[in-house]
């Protein structure tokens, strides 16, 4: 079952002149839903409010109507998908100042993981596709993906998600998550100012750390620190913290760090 | 007037999975059309075909319809956009290898460029957005065009096009064009192996340069070059080649080399 909307009407058809489409003008986020609540609205809101302001996209006032479309749809267990767009406009890079934005919502039933990946964890391989240093987009959750795209085309069944680095050959992120290693009890991960995405739930883990009392230090990440890492785990806000058993085909050791995070942040998403 | 077509069938709204919108996974070209025809269709075909093979899409056999289509709308000039993309998918970025690429052609009327441009020339300005080295994309018309769209806001009422430098301060090409200058009678324009667009007249330009006797050098340009350059052109297949008047506001001489591979190049674009 899916459901979708575009600037709130019922329709899964949008206009080729839409500039998402043209140009991967806009940005999107992906917000679990639970029982026809959107999990860390807010969260995801400011993350798209700052990355609409970066790229001067004048995002609407849409909350209640997105509130509403996930509360109607009373899936269970849901992904919604929501676009931004900084509208439609005629041929060319320019863009009329006062075109409306679209954005497109979709909300599909999602299953639940599979518990054995929190327990035995799962397998990441090293991607050939590396990610360019870019301050202007770094960060953002924008619609220009064709990284990663090409970074998930590249993993075979044997892995669940793939390392990411740049082409100076630190670690970045996951495909699909953003990555955290535990050194001699410090909490480390990348430094997304160059590149990367900065997940929402990558934002929580931090923030845990935090709270739990657990140094965390965020600069450039070496490959083979991950190799040589106490624990390495991924963070999404659809899977929650995955602790990860292999990269490369070389065991990882699973340890307490990722399950103290995942009892911490992900106890309400049904993942326990 | 526009007409727009998706999979060869009249109409303007795209399904909202099409990956084009989702993650800007695909590609596009920009075809002059004259009296019903496409120009240097061949060279696009080729160009897209090669994107499309370094993106492993599967770029259906439609230059039948291209050319009905074009044929059809019968305009004096005109503007195809064609874009090709992977399909529509399932959410993520995952795609299953047997997905049908979508494509969607627009063609619209376009006036003739005002003659003025080929007499004085156009006014460029340097940007201050940059393009990051990417070796895996440089080159192709990828629809990841976020760098493209935030150097074209820049632009005011007051210049024409924009200067693009890479990350480490060369000159790439311009946002809407590829860059030519010339240097004591040797023709030279920016290496395009790290970033930037392959335009199908720079690639017509290179060769006229041979036909004509005229050197060429394909190599990292320093802006100071630009502005110290006894002649600058700008080259698209839209417009053709372009003189440059001044850039940020410093006078660049006129000189015969723009003039006479306009001539040798676009005389059936009736542009002269």
């Amino acid at each position: 079952m899916e459901l979708s909307f575009i600037n709130g009407q019922a329709g899964h058809l949008l206009p080729v002149a839409d500039r998402g489409l043209q140009y991967g003008d806009g940005l999107f986020e992906t917000i679990l839903c639970l029982d026809g609540a959107a999990q860390r609205f807010e969260l995801h809101w400011e993350r798209l409010r700052a990355g609409c302001a970066r790229l001067a996209i004048a995002l609407p006032e849409i909350r209640a109507e997105l509130h509403a479309a996930i509360a109607d749809a009373a899936l269970p267990r849901a992904v919604a998908k929501l676009i931004v767009t900084r509208g439609s406009s005629a041929r060319g890079y320019a863009c009329p100042a006062a075109v409306a934005p679209n954005w497109i919502l979709t909300i599909a039933a999602a299953p639940s993981p599979d518990p054995a990946r929190y327990r035995d964890g799962i397998a990441l391989m090293t991607c050939h596709t590396r990610l360019p240093h870019d301050r202007l987009l770094a960060g953002m959750k924008h619609l220009n993906r064709l990284h990663q795209v090409l970074a998930r085309a590249e993993l075979g069944e044997q892995v669940q998600d793939g390392v990411m680095l740049d082409q100076q050959g630190s670690v970045i992120e996951g495909v699909l998550s953003n990555l955290f290693l535990v050194q001699r009890g410090r909490v480390l991960t990348p430094d997304l100012s160059q590149c990367g995405v900065c997940g929402i739930l990558r934002g929580e883990v931090m923030a845990a750390c935090r709270t739990l009392g657990l140094a965390l230090e965020v600069r450039a990440v070496a490959p083979h620190e991950l190799l040589d890492a106490d624990e390495v785990f991924v963070t999404n806000v659809l899977g929650g913290v995955v602790p990860v058993r292999s990269i490369d085909g070389r065991d990882i050791p699973r340890g307490p760090v990722a399950r103290q995070l995942r009892e911490q942040l992900c106890h309400q998403d049904a993942l326990a």
